[in-house]
């Protein structure tokens, strides 16, 4: 069966403002200490499974002059510009549509576009014993993370850890919980039950299209409409049309929450999925006083920061545990524990209409 | 007697780094929340007392085009360039044998170019006072400020409180004592009997050149030299060898600790020294956080934060505490409590030669 990858790069990334913006937002950047941004490298690590002809990528219409210049050998048609934002459910159909209508049936990888693997090869092996076990099943496959903190940033997969499936390294899943609070993480991590929903999936392009013709029958009528305009002259109006009328709705929520044939592969491949500035500094070393500096800094008494520097000096004297990020037009000083409240700076931009900084 | 002022202004102000500049120090920026900047409003204060002609103002070289910017009405003489800096006796002592050249005798008011006086009319009446003391006592005749902190920032005068004078509000001063840790100042505080040293001074020319012929008689002989040149074409020469040749020493260490007839009037007219950024919050009011903001800032949970724009727009989030100074050239974010030790970046950029930032 042809393997195929789908990766979804629609994410708007606010939580790195202001380096990302609405124009260009982090999976357009190389935010982890490579030259490549991470779209390239998540590229170019499933390249020894998926030829390049075989990677579509799921993204909206504003991003596709991006993603032609990051990765010029990808194939124009291969990028899936939705007409509408509708979360992932509806995109992951139409790649899965797209696949059926050119090879019958495939193999589909689907991955984020803006996480951090740092063992790559092993990654990979996770992902050929997922493709046989989504052969070997006809079910959905989801690759969940070992925890190593009671994280309450994701959401979690409570497997079944009693009975293996038989088929390579793969549990049987009981379900999907949303992001915990502390007390709950701390649970699940002690627990040993638990792993961290990373969002990627592998599943036959048939098996997703029949759980989605079941679970989201409304969307599936679209899809097939989709798929027959596929190569004609009404493809793009098709597709516009359908994606206004399709329902909006997570892939977790709208199938794998409710699916009964799901199976999870343990894993630990150095996986990050870099949701805050707080990952620049689990991803990259610190220097002797703890600080993650880029740029032109000098620092004098400071410790556990992370700081971004932009064209001109920075000074950095007795602090600690802040971000700093300067970029041409907007500065960005925050202490570490707020990294989750800088999408307030951008509400009150948007408040004040200043589209220019967002 | 003719009344005149000498005005010094050869200060550097490195501690308001990186908006002062060794090019553009403390005194010619308007610091303090108004249009004027500090030695404008300087100057502008005791013009009820004082002809602008008979307003002299000391500094170097490097700031000579600055005043003649700043105060296009001072005469051009007015301006005494040290062509060395040698502290504050050499340079007082300059202006008193500039006055006695000029006018005979003459009283003089000595005062720094970058103090805030928030009550000016009740400054100048203390001025009068001290004017009344100088010329009835013929001693030394010092403000000094009546303490509401146990600042260990300031060197302190301790004054016979039992005795007054007779003259004026004016009191005898038992010794001037450098600045004290903070265990001291506070039994300062308590013991009611000190006062901040100002650095503020009025005397006549004659009895401070009297105390300059008793004290430091080689620097002395030299001001007699420069006193000789003064309208000559060996003038600048002169002041040149002379100053060469000067011992470099303060005011108060080489005349005020060791002089008998010191008188200081405790004062209190809403004075501050503007001696770091901490200032600023003094200066200014905040806003319902606390926060002292100046520019295009957003800021989201942010408390007792100072905060001096650039051109970008700065968002704080989550900051306490922290000074943010945003220049063309170099950005300054510093805990408040780290205040002092932004002298030290300025030591890494001499180290490293950057110079264009200093």
């Amino acid at each position: 069966m042809k393997t195929t990858a789908l990766i979804m790069a629609g994410g708007r990334g606010e939580r790195f403002w202001p380096m990302s913006r609405k124009s260009m937002p982090k999976q357009f950047l190389p935010l982890t200490g490579t030259e490549k941004t991470m779209i390239q490298s998540t590229v170019e690590r499933i390249l020894p499974l998926v030829n390049m002809e075989d990677i579509y990528i799921a993204t909206n219409r504003e991003y596709f002059a991006l993603i032609r210049e990051q990765l010029p050998e990808l194939p124009e048609e291969n990028i899936l510009c939705e007409p509408a934002a509708k979360n992932t459910a509806p995109c992951i159909g139409w790649g899965a549509v797209t696949m059926r209508k050119k090879y019958g049936d495939a193999m589909m990888i689907v991955l984020p576009s803006d996480h951090v693997v740092r063992q790559p090869a092993l990654f990979r092996g996770v992902l050929k014993s997922a493709m046989r076990t989504a052969e070997e099943t006809g079910g959905l496959v989801t690759l969940g993370i070992s925890p190593k903190t009671p994280d309450t940033g994701y959401g979690y997969i409570q497997y079944d850890t009693e009975e293996g499936t038989g088929f390579e390294s793969a549990f049987k899943v009981k379900r999907f919980v949303e992001k915990p609070n502390l007390e709950t993480a701390k649970q699940y991590l002690a627990s040993g039950e638990y792993l961290w929903n990373s969002g990627m999936f592998v599943w036959k392009a048939s098996t997703i299209l029949n759980e989605i013709k079941e679970k989201l029958p409304g969307n599936y009528e679209l899809l097939e409409k989709i798929e027959e305009s596929i190569g004609t002259e009404n493809e793009a109006e098709t597709v516009e049309g359908a994606f206004a009328l399709m329902q909006s709705i997570s892939i977790d929520y709208g199938i794998m929450e409710k699916a009964e044939n799901v199976y999870v592969l343990p894993s630990s491949f150095g996986w990050d999925d870099v949701g805050s500035w707080l990952a620049v500094e689990r991803l990259n070393p610190g220097n002797e006083m703890g600080n993650v500096i880029k740029g032109d800094i000098v620092s004098v008494g400071t410790s556990r920061c992370i700081v971004q520097g932009g064209k001109k000096m920075i000074a950095m004297v007795g602090m600690e545990d802040t971000i700093v990020v300067d970029t041409n037009d907007a500065l960005l000083i925050c202490a570490k524990d707020s990294a989750g409240e800088i999408k307030k700076v951008l509400e009150v931009l948007r408040a004040v209409n200043r589209t220019e900084l967002l």
